[in-house]
């Protein structure tokens, strides 16, 4: 921390010292003064270049300042566009609606009504959580081992980390936790087990109005469901009269090769929630899809100041435009995705550790927080922007926008090669010539 | 409804209808699509013009677009600033930091930390509770009749509104009830009361982890505590080992004439939330001032993805810089807020009406929800945008952006009077004559 | 503590001290053997007697070991009558049924079902409040100052007591608690208070299962509940579409001078709960009375293997009918009350203390629980059992037999008189004289 | 349900229509009106006598009205023994604790303080959680499928019927429900799998105040956990911190062949909970047994009227002394277990089913609730009374007292099994033949 207090204080000031709550955390990691932002790449103030493997936890797939963006939002600041207009009616919101209908829903055959919660992932899945248990007349959900979905109050009983939910300071209740796919290795089926538990009258777990689930768990170690799973977690809600919710947060807007993570699946999901990427430019803005016979809500029911926020309209229809108007960047993706397999596929093979992940959000299992703090912190150090997941902080995580340049990626991966290397074998040569 | 339906597809779609959700809140009232805005005009997508005296319920205070903040954001956007960068230190950052250490902090001799939550005042509600509760080991919170802290779990436990409520779909714990100053009458101190169950080993309601109030209840009906009363509960929290947190979410940044809507008070809040007219400029950002002794976080303990809104940051300087360098604002707003009372004084008497709130905050209790909601109505079809307060709807409520010129100013009280005479006293000459 | 220790070593042995919790109470007050009790005598293991003041705290009603109460459960347990049946059929079942039929709920134009719930109030609480939330779909409970409910959790939640709550380890939810009559005065109507919370739809208390009420608070203090305030809270519950529970434990079985402490008033509870006295001899039994129509239990769906306590239907019977087939013995409560009444108010004058209570659970309130400790341990040491009661223990309270004789009962009057007099006018001259 | 009213009826009344709630449970099964019991016979109103394979769910292992027992109780009630003395010094009280120290503590090495609670297993249960709660400043409690604890709103939560839980008419929190052993099985362990859980630090199970579990689950469907499992569920409670709570209502008092249930185990439980067959005749009472670093309790800090049951003290008494001073009654439940072991097995081998439970309280799992319940009810009209138990009411339950006499027994056993044959085998010679 002195170190942290130091560096920055060189760089300018110790006003983050005086005045900001030791809460702070990735600053902790990083730190650092920093300015701008392009693409793949952060700025620090005295321009020092960093490559971006974290991109806002995932709510940056589009890289920072795309040009396209910025055009859209500083013509439409200029020309003094609504900023905040509560939830009016707004010509930015309906431009936002009609690109989302047009290119996402239509496309995919979904038939989903779209509620504009507060501006954050949390309260997409606080309005999920709250509808859900509205839509049964129920209050018990379900969510997983490793599950992450917010802080406030409700969704943090859902949540699972406990350093998280010992922040609550009051007893987190509602929700019944149940293995995540491969928690007791992979010849256990937890699908089964869950179904077994919510059949049996004296199981003890009461009829829930959710099941909620992350397609990938980002947060908790880049946990990927398979489809199967995933399908059978759906049969076993539809089954127990439960809503089916598929938290998208991390793991949507192209993260995984396509616009939601769970395309491939052929899932019917009731309720589903979506932030961070959804803007376009890593703006607060979250939405929660809602089957419509489920869309039950009283006027204002869920209501909040932020839910419009009108320059995240603006980004995100541009966004969807650019990139998800044809499948080029679904390729794209898919491309980079098995590159990025391949080069951590032959790190985590070179020291005996597992993959993790899928698409652009993989990472190597290195066991261990420690050995997995270290190799972030060499990153840093030498230019590049990586974090840990799980929970023990044990799996190094690429989560780098999906347009970054295929140079600028292999210059990270190199960097994370090179981060192994020396932290775990600090006298092999390639290191030694350093 | 239909009408609505109609209105907006004459004006270009009926995409509103067709996917969002029924959640959708002022755009039932204002069934209008609207594209710029300006200071405290609103124009319709057809340019027809509003006066707004909503002000995105209090988020506004400025007006829309205010120039300087506009021409920050696009040099900040235009130069490639950070848009997101988690809670990263950042330069954005760092310069609201020091503005508002500079600006409100030192000047008022106040020293807290600054928690950037979740952008949402929710956010701030939920943060300040879950360290009131970690701080004092205890779960029961004081919310008082009328309180509204939001929509997630934690803040809706604490808010009043029984349609809130019934939308978190289980039952909402950790609260006690509290009367708020006056519900009884001016001659009962509900202060006394509080402390008198608070005192008795008998009373039955739990030793409280906070005493959570609105010093304005902005949606419960612009009741407006008295100093005396703040005081009073403040003491009460104290003696009785609570922390003592104020949500100063819509009365805040110079709404009541002063920057947090206490200060006259001589109070001493050990945690105070901020949202709304935070940024300037209507984005979402929210902040939680922590006494330094309670700031027992551990790092990460609460975080979430945009804790960081950078964009905010840029403009929310700015508005510190523009508005509360000296003391012309707030004399301004003072003298608005005479002009207010006089105006609204005087159509009150006239129906023998009683006014509520403070400073730019009041509105006139028509004691009936019908009523009020025919005059915002009437107001609207004028050409005003205003709204309703209170458990019955019966406040009409007058927000206007605090730096309105007066002519507008008085356009729109014009406005308010004649609707007042268009729907209470339909066969007066001045409505006649129209 | 060592004296007790040592008294009752003495006595006989240190087996008390050696394996019973220290969660042991009323032997704190009382340190001396028992062995033998018969009317309102105790008599201690060394022959000592003791005049009991505290009928274990109500449930001795008619006296210890009423003599036809003792042959009916000695011929019956003589004859093989079943002592243990579940909730089978059985005739010691049916003759108490029969005999509350005809001699309880017919002679009052009652129409209850009657649910054996297990054998402690504490139980026929929790039933009633399940039952109620069950009917109404609600959660919330509306429970007042003072109230005692007893110490399982749903129960708990209700009772006021810091002490006992702070007991259950765990927050204790689903109750909003309200002023008792008079808690803020005698001008004040807390009647009123909760009525308007009710009505306001922003008043923040969820809609109520239930509205639970002592007719007067036993453990609480001795607060005497008027009949007109208990029609307006009946009256506040059916308004509010919440069930109306008495809960008569400690104050019914004659206490107050009839069988049920509300009959004079006129009320119509749609649940009633019974236990202490109920069995007749302190025997464990409790009883939870539902209008029919709120009979909507589905079979076990809550049972206990001690809800056909049989040797308590055998005596509860004897006392239905020796003490509830005319009013002879509603007749001699009424004249001890005034009796006890007239004595108690003379003490009471004389050091410018108040009466509180009603019938024969009447007490003077010293307004310091170490006064009224004092009182009551001296009491103790001149072989009066008696106990305190309020929020700070501070009303010495009187709940001898119902059938104490006229002599024994001004005995232990004159005990109370001389303790009030040793412990408060230590310089009096019959103080002196003794 | 008529044929109940109307053979009731014509035995004497419909009292019990009239007036009992619904709620009543096991006199639909055995639609009889009792009288008299004996040992192992209850006899009809009507003289008819009925073996008893239910002995009052495990309340009755010393058989009914034993005659030892009823004559020191008749003498003394004769003698006027304190009957209700709430939790004051008595002889009685003494006479048991210290019964209870030599005969049960002493041999076995334990070191426990006696909390006598309200009379009722539940009441057990509910202060075992409460005070586990207290102990250990956590609120999480681990309790298994297929438990069964009680109906009190704590105990309630701990529960696993979902037909008794939404009996609570509200959400019931603080329970994370584990599997039992052999609940995926026999190949899958379960004590690891809930070891894995809460040893990640994001499994989302809080750390517990408790481990609750029945060493042979009674209601549950008599699932006999091993001593290796429960010995690793010991050791995973230590580990976390978590007290060991050992629920031995039912299988306790000698049902498995020992006073403890877990006697030869070699268990070290932290609390231990009694009920049932305490009393030694039927008589509600109950027992929490506290390792004495854990009673920590205020005095009085979990009370209640009924927590002497003097009667019960003798009778308990006379229980311990009789059936527990030396081993013979061990062996000659032993013997019987190998019996009903022998038998059952036979049966369940001719039908393909399984056994369940283990010593006198063993059962066949017929697969089927149906099929169960009409084996119980030809059962009953042979003159046998006997339940079900599991989940689905699945299991045939054999719960005799233990004194039953060999051909009684084999009597007993009979019925079973020409029952098995009549509901499975109509056909058979043997039924034919009838």
């Amino acid at each position: 921390m002195t170190t942290t207090t130091t560096q920055i204080k060189q760089g300018k000031t110790g006003i983050f010292d005086r005045i900001e709550s030791q809460v702070r955390s990735y600053s902790r990691s990083f730190p650092k003064l920093f300015g701008k932002a392009k693409g793949a790449t952060i700025y620090g103030h005295d321009g020092r270049e960093y490559i971006d493997f974290l991109a806002g936890c995932s709510s940056l797939n589009y890289g920072h300042n795309d040009p396209d963006m910025q055009a859209a939002l500083i013509d439409y600041v200029t020309s003094d566009g609504i900023a905040h207009g509560l939830d009016m009616f707004t010509e930015a919101k309906e431009g936002f609606l009609l690109a989302y209908e047009r290119l996402i829903l239509r496309p995919r055959n979904m038939d989903y009504k779209l509620m504009f919660t507060g501006p954050t992932g949390a309260n997409a899945v606080e309005a999920a959580l709250k509808l859900a248990r509205k839509v049964t007349g129920r209050t018990n959900v379900i969510a997983f081992t490793n599950g992450f979905h917010g802080m406030t109050l409700g969704a943090l009983a859902a949540t699972g980390n406990a350093g998280k939910r010992e922040g609550g300071g009051t007893p987190l209740n509602g929700v019944h936790r149940a293995p995540f796919e491969g928690y007791f290795g992979p010849e256990v089926d937890t699908a089964d087990m869950l179904e077994q538990m919510l059949d049996d009258p004296s199981g003890g777990v009461d009829a829930p109005a959710a099941i909620l689930v992350e397609p990938v768990q980002g947060e908790g170690g880049l946990n990927a469901a398979s489809g199967a799973w995933l399908k059978k977690i759906e049969k076993i809600a539809k089954k127990h009269g439960a809503l089916f919710i598929l938290d998208d947060i991390q793991a949507g807007c192209g993260r995984t090769g396509t616009f939601f993570s769970f395309e491939e699946f052929g899932l019917d999901p009731d309720i589903i929630t979506q932030a961070k990427s959804l803007s376009g430019m890593g703006l607060p803005f979250a939405l929660t899809l809602i089957k419509p016979e489920h869309d039950i809500w009283k006027p204002a029911e869920h209501n909040g100041t932020f839910r419009g926020n009108n320059h995240a309209f603006v980004t995100a229809r541009v966004a969807l435009e650019k990139f998800w108007s044809d499948d080029s960047f679904s390729k794209s993706i898919a491309k980079k995705s098995a590159h990025l397999e391949t080069r951590l596929g032959a790190i985590a093979e070179r020291y005996g550790f597992s993959l993790r992940g899928r698409g652009m959000m993989q990472g190597i299992d290195t066991q261990d927080g420690d050995t997995a703090g270290d190799i972030c912190a060499k990153c840093f150090e030498k230019g590049l922007i990586i974090e840990t997941s799980g929970g023990h902080d044990e799996v190094v995580k690429v989560l780098c926008p999906l347009t970054i340049d295929m140079d600028l990626f292999d210059k990270g991966l190199d960097i994370i090669e090179d981060a192994f290397e020396a932290i775990l074998a600090k006298d092999s040569p390639r290191v030694a010539a350093e």
